[in-house]
């Protein structure tokens, strides 16, 4: 018998997450408030986030517990399985062994709920009563539809509009879970009537429905914000993936000599890997960890590593990041949870310091390898989810060319469920792969006035 | 900490299949050929199906070993988690532990792949290079056309004409493992060009689709044909469920006072139930196995018990079952997966012996459970499922009125995530419940031709 899958009890469910800034070999830099310049302090978040995530914003302990309230809304799906991947293997005639850790076991069917939850507990806990949030595609918006409704929080929801009209049944979800739902931009808030009175039919974008949904938690006493990605609390909490899949590994008596992750604002990475680095970054273990970014969206590979806001409008704090500029408008790619334009503050340090890499993929090289995949395998992957497969089905060739037998992990994100259409489009062949000219890459970058990092 | 989930490994995966017809207290009726009226023989059905597979269909050995190659792809999912509802019990308040088997885990999504697997292995085992079956919703295609694509055989699946535009998703889900999708009716049959010469515009029916697959493999050498419910070694195979079930039981020291299955043909009901059911027939155990039917599709508790096609074109053998008639035409409800007008062979028998219990249950208290089941316990259910949801929550509210604490067990059977258009129908109060006349209910039984049992 080859086994398959690797479990876990939930009684080893990590009692802890995992804060890799207790290991950086270099600090991030500070986050700073855009009026004054200084860093940021704790009071200029506390009016969209609640005091206990603000103190896990710039934690330097290397563990924070999970609270026992968060771990039983985990148990509905995890600890999640650790699955070898030996069909795949087989099909590539590759000497290499390749596992993944599958989270599109949620009930939100992506990774996304393991921070969900926890940002929804303690916001709970510190007595607000409603959240906003923006979503692209969907799969934050769902996971915090399903986390508030847990905890019983109202959720208001804006939804970037074209996304709104084009996945329907996302809603759908959001609204099963009982959060209300708006196409962004809307009526509802000054930075929405701005945008429609200069264009009644924009199509809405991310930053436009960050704006909304940041102007809303802002100006309400009983409402707070939450973010899906790219802040240091959102990435630890998703530690709880890797850390569970270094138990997993224990159990078969592997460890990985590659991990990979698609790469969108830094969470789905960070989950996974995190939890892997520490062991190269206390007691120097090989190990390579790829995030995997979109080619139409390449920050980690072409964005320049410099202050800018996290949102289009330039409400956040300025963020030390690997940016091509919060103006940059990525093409309408099917992977909508990889267009983003920056990358989190740590994510951008460990590229800078090599701890890390990173490849860009163009869409059609990341669908090919979904089908493969899902012929062999059977689960059908998000597009998100994709493009770290195509760079595994990359290393796992280049395994067999080189005859070397390596241990890949990769982070199986979301299944594709409520994606299709992106496949069926696919399959009729409307996709297109495009390589950016140097003014589609740099434009927003040029147009930037925010601090510049001496490099 | 309180355990939701109880896991097996992989290793405590079933060898065997459980086969109810070595304890059933009567035998079933044997099915007969409609030209001869003669109990049917294996080589009536050789055109179609596999020896291996006919043979599972007579035998009466209590245990059919699984073999290891579908154990293998098993594994890509099984053993699947059972897991405590703990959340729902909170909220209903009740004294009753309630526990279900998740079998939306499988890549399509629902228990179908149980048997699609084992069918399409045996077909492979026996030189067979391309499959054909009918499909309604979906659930049943897509997981067809994973089996086949991992076994490597071709597959074309004739789906009823309204689903398949309706339910585009399921079809990109066919198409991505590799399956042709036809809209039936087709002109590549007899049967369907004979439809559209009557009625150039019919949205199909489960009935014509059977009829049109039936038709292209009878006519092929080198195809067969596969049914996803019904029939006997269709249900065996889904036992796989049940006897998991037992063994994740045994590990917490409880054993269910009730279990609970949505029906459409058998195989969801037989699957979770029949290994439970061994201890009520060998030992005397006491269980309820409540079997729950749609009310607008009622063949289990209105129906009558006689011989009757399992198809609308009266291309199958004669099966002794409760049914309402091969003519009847349940109403559009959104469980396509609950519309069948008749009743498997065991199931009838085990039915008329008051081995288990059936109920029919409305639409809308139905919709009503899965979402309450979704805002407690994050799973979205499919609209088949929510049928067994709704009963649930009748015996734990029964179970709170009377001061009793029992155990219930269900078999989710599928997630809804390819549904969500029924979810938006019931939130826009667009569902209906409707009491059936007499006439309704009644007309395509007393059109009946096929020869009746003596009661």
């Amino acid at each position: 018998m080859s086994t398959k899958k690797i479990f876990l009890e939930e009684s080893e469910m990590p009692q802890s997450w995992y804060n890799i800034q207790a290991d950086m070999p270099n600090p991030m830099l500070p986050p700073l408030n855009p009026q004054t310049l200084e860093p940021i302090k704790p009071e200029d978040l506390s009016a969209i986030f609640p005091m206990e995530l603000i103190k896990q914003e710039v934690t330097q302990e290397r563990w924070v517990e999970i609270p026992e309230e968060v771990r039983e809304v985990y148990r509905i799906w995890r600890p999640s399985p650790l699955i070898r991947a030996r069909n795949l293997e087989k099909m590539l005639d590759t000497p290499a062994k390749i596992y993944y850790k599958y989270e599109g076991v949620s009930p939100a069917g992506s990774h996304k709920p393991n921070t969900a939850v926890a940002q929804a507990y303690y916001n709970k806990a510190e007595g607000v009563k409603k959240l906003t949030t923006e979503t692209g595609a969907g799969q934050w918006g769902s996971a915090l539809s399903f986390a508030a409704q847990i905890f019983g929080i109202e959720l208001e929801v804006y939804m970037v509009k074209v996304s709104y009209l084009q996945k329907p049944y996302r809603k759908s979800m959001m609204n099963t879970w009982g959060a209300q739902v708006f196409a962004s931009p809307t009526d509802r808030t000054e930075s929405g009537r701005n945008v429609l009175a200069e264009a009644p039919d924009s199509p809405g974008s991310l930053g436009i429905a960050i704006s909304e949904a940041i102007e809303v938690a802002a100006t309400r006493d009983d409402t707070n914000y939450s973010l899906g990605s790219v802040l240091n609390h959102v990435l630890m909490h998703q530690t709880v993936i890797g850390l569970e899949a270094v138990k997993q590994f224990e159990k078969v008596g592997d460890f990985p000599d590659v991990v990979i992750a698609p790469f969108g604002g830094g969470s789905n990475f960070a989950g996974v890997s995190f939890p892997f680095l520490q062991y190269k970054l206390r007691e120097g273990k090989k190990l390579r960890a790829i995030a995997v970014e979109p080619a139409s969206c390449p920050k980690l590979t072409k964005g320049e590593f410099r202050y800018d806001y996290g949102d289009t409008a330039g409400f956040t704090p300025l963020i030390p990041m690997y940016t091509l500029g919060h103006n940059f408008i990525p093409a309408p790619i099917h992977a909508g949870g990889l267009r983003y334009h920056g990358a989190g503050a740590i994510i951008s340090q460990l590229l800078k310091d090599k701890v890390i890499e990173a490849v860009a993929l163009h869409q059609l090289e990341c669908f090919e390898a979904g089908v493969k995949f899902a012929k062999v395998e059977g689960i059908i992957p998000a597009p998100e989810t994709t493009h770290a497969i195509a760079q595994v089905i990359r290393e796992a060739e280049r395994a067999k060319e080189e005859g070397t037998a390596k241990t890949i992990l990769f982070n199986f994100s979301g299944h594709g469920l409520l994606d299709l259409q992106a496949y069926d489009d696919y399959f009729a062949g409307k996709l297109k792969d495009h390589n950016l000219t140097d003014d589609e890459l740099y434009s927003a970058l040029r147009k930037l006035d925010t601090p510049k990092i001496e490099q």
